[in-house]
């Protein structure tokens, strides 16, 4: 009685003829089955790791994890751009067209979005699952594949957790690449997520998590990361590319760092906001804004104007300090046509700083605008007086010197 | 003759009958013999890898390990909140009650406090020792399940050593999860260390290594991150959670940085130090500072009062740029009654700087406060007038406007 | 037909007695022969794993990886320091002298430099191939063991590329440990690369990619990392030790941060450049100057005398903001004779910005020096009048109060 396990070998009770590359979903479950059957005393539950070699897997049937400390692990995370291959035209002559590695096509038949659905209720929460080194793929976007929609999703962690590592992961084609409810000490590092119509969803609520050293970047309308309800949330060292309605929306969350980390957008709202955002560091990140370079995304964006802001945020207490901005929008791209783009747009919000921040750009910007309803809010070196528009008389500046 | 080894499948020859599950000490300890046995040449002692598959496995003999490029490995960390669990009261429907995945409790009846012992005289150093993806775990505490002694050590290296790795463990339930004297270019990397009395120990002296992208958290009377007489030590991008005595401690340690974490505690101290500890960069980390919120630890506490300073420093040199401090303790809570608490103290020592730091705050504080015996500490725009007590006047301020 | 391969067990089918100790670079091409007759649909290639257990490997051929998703792994990094063993005479009481682990001794006899040759022309580019764990190590130096010089490279990627991962290798004793020309979101992480010429090259040009959590140190004639024609590059959370000409050597690169790393060296010119390189941040990092301590390279260096800077900027509008500037070198090192050292050169250049610095220094220096070319800079709080030095009038400056 093994707690190592190989998708390729295992034969499903039920049904020995299914292979892992018809229904990769139906023979984890079956293995999940195992293990429950196998570890039945509350005191020895030690879980199981369940290997993916390196192959083309079709999943049809939802995997529902509900076993604590299993590693699911593949060895690679496969990634290659479906975007590429489909707006190419004929691709006939290509090597490959297809991601590859440990390679799982999303493509329920069983009435489910998700291709892993980890939940269990009762106690204690579920423990230290990790997700390591494969790849999810959702194949195609509906209705065309530009659209980064398709309603797939990757790994939805649907109750409390404690403890989970997501990591060295791919992910490719899905609308919602992951999507974490409830987590504590999450930790989300080193994976690749991109052309998924969202990357990283931390919803419910959450504390203590981190998202570090990761590669990503979601569709047009989707965020790259998105924390709701959270506190303590690091998000460190990542290079977050486009497109991505934002890079990093914070709904409701607080007492978090977003620290080091390489932007690169095609629109307004990198760092993007609803709700009250408090008390949060966002510091010595790099904001790198200009145009859509791909053409058939040249009519897609998020939908936010040039004075939405790089960073638009609401909430009290925030402190944006030492970031650089390279603002490089043509004129002609600039919406409403003639206005002038905010860089930091302080929507609303008490007590808020800005610090020290670099801003480049090809034409004129408001480094910093501070609408109406906002109050003390404490500018430093950030811009000249020129570069900083006030819609109330309720705060400190101290202009950068000229 | 191969170098891979499972400690499931290996046969002790002086002992066939004993299995990892009953003792994986003395199995690991076997098979180093036996790696010691075939590699005899001194120009091919490539090492081995021994892997520890799923499975509670019992620790009743310390292993010695005196191999150079010997990885252990296991599949997956396998933490557990033991805490919770001892706390809950009757947990009989619980589903499990202890960690798990590669999971070795520590058990000794050898007299040894050490599940693991890295030592070797001679020459040269150990080196690229590697501890990746298992459990150690302490299992009880003594003498109650919440005081965080045992006097367990779950990794000892005890001699110089070279370019070691640990990386993606667990420990749990451990007075010491790591101990490493006499480190250069240690890295320890993406583990989750939690309800250990102590976490990260880094004694003797050491150079260039680094403690990245770590989840931890100490006891209310440990460390989870202890570093003596080191240079060069890169501490970024973990996220250390309560309790610990301090987040970082600096023991005469220099010319190192503490850059981009996140520090959550319930007592002063956060960042502590004793001796001297010069040149160091503290920027752009987030300390998070509010009180105990677990029923449990209560009475608990570092001992240390709220005028002790989240941050207490002691050296020349210093720089604490960019820092958010959010500090979150009721007036009923502090101590001495009516004090007002200290962000900063800057007990002693020659011109340090703080700059740019924010600090939010739920009562008045003091955001640095200059003990009669510091010279020369330059301050800008780290607080106004009123928040910043020097009992000196061998300072140069710059308030933050207001 | 399995996608899991190990080299220790592969027959090649031209020679079947050729073990992967004799030659692991023709067992490896053989086992790419091998995916490549299998996996012949376009519609599914999902590459393989070639695993290399720890053992001490010759390689005389050179392997020529032309397919996607293949990952290379190893059980660990397994570096030495052979330069310590090279220059402590006797060693015949020693352990052991040579690295370990997955150690594959780079010995060409084919005419070929490289170990790992990657390309492929025509569409796709290859994507998501991944080295990990296993140590490549060039044994000799030539014409002498401290040369650092031999022509011989460990991994060269020469074609277009996406999404690939290093991780977790050692490199030692090679001329050229990485190059990679043309890079697409490559991520180089938690690797160790010592005593090589030159560590990480990306040549030609590329985007998005990271260089983050490694511990490296190259040659005094090398880089530590070298970035051509790089845009979105993020540098983050690495420790480089010296020696290296430079640690990070910017030449025609914007638009990237470097941003909380532990820098090390023995010379000036620790950030170096050429060309242009323009909007890049540097942040948040530690520069420890010190001078050689190891009587082999006393009289080694990369030929720069202490008026070069420890940084030494070419290109415009850069942010340099709150790193730390450890100096200490003695007076009668300093060349030329008598000379006023140079922390920050800012030797050519518009519109760049020095800010929130703090140097300490053994001997008096100028912080920040500005040659007659450059304009518009503007220096903030990093520095008094007598540590700023400026061949032009065109700059702003807030002294550092004093």
């Amino acid at each position: 009685m093994s707690n190592v396990y190989d998708v390729t070998n295992w034969t499903v009770g039920s049904d020995p003829s299914l292979t892992a590359y018809e229904d990769i979903g139906a023979v984890i479950n079956d293995i999940i089955a195992n293990i429950h059957s196998n570890q039945t005393s509350q005191d020895s539950k030690p879980g199981a790791v369940i290997y993916i070699p390196p192959g083309d897997y079709t999943l049809l049937t939802m995997v529902t994890v509900d076993v604590s400390y299993l590693q699911i692990k593949g060895s690679g995370h496969g990634f290659t751009s479906r975007s590429i291959i489909y707006n190419s035209g004929d691709t006939s002559s290509w090597y490959e067209v297809s991601p590859g590695s440990s390679h799982i096509m999303v493509q329920n038949t069983d009435g489910n979005s998700q291709a892993f659905l980890v939940s269990r209720g009762g106690n204690p929460r579920l423990s230290s699952i990790e997700f390591r080194d494969f790849c999810l793929d959702g194949v195609n976007f509906i209705p065309n594949e530009n659209s980064y929609t398709n309603g797939k999703v990757g790994i939805e962690v649907a109750s409390n957790n404690d403890s989970f590592r997501i990591e060295g992961m791919g992910f490719v084609y899905l609308e919602h690449a992951f999507i974490d409810s409830g987590a504590d000490a999450l930790n989300v590092t080193n994976n690749f997520i991109a052309e998924c119509g969202n990357c990283i969803e931390l919803t419910g609520s959450g504390q203590a998590s981190k998202v570090t050293n990761n590669l990503m970047g979601a569709g047009y309308l989707g965020y790259s990361i998105y924390a709701q309800s959270h506190t303590g949330l690091l998000i460190s060292g990542n290079s977050i590319f486009p497109r991505g309605a934002s890079m990093v929306h914070l709904s409701n969350t607080s007492q978090s760092a977003i620290t080091g980390n390489m932007f690169h957008s095609f629109y307004s709202g990198m760092i993007d906001s609803d709700g009250s955002n408090d008390r949060n560091l966002i510091s010595g990140n790099y904001f790198q804004r200009d145009i859509e370079t791909y053409s058939p995304f040249f009519s897609d964006n998020n939908g936010h104007d040039e004075l939405y802001g790089c960073i638009f945020l609401l909430g009290d207490n925030n402190l944006i300090s030492g970031n650089y901005f390279m603002y490089n929008v043509p004129a002609s791209y600039i919406t409403p046509s003639g206005a002038t783009p905010t860089i930091i747009l302080v929507k609303g919000g008490n007590a808020n700083q800005v610090s020290g921040i670099y801003v480049y750009s090809n034409v004129g910007v408001n480094n910093i605008v501070l609408d109406a309803s906002t109050t003390s809010t404490l500018i430093l070196d950030s811009g000249t007086s020129s570069q900083i528009l006030a819609y109330t008389s309720d705060y400190t500046v101290r202009y950068t010197p000229s």
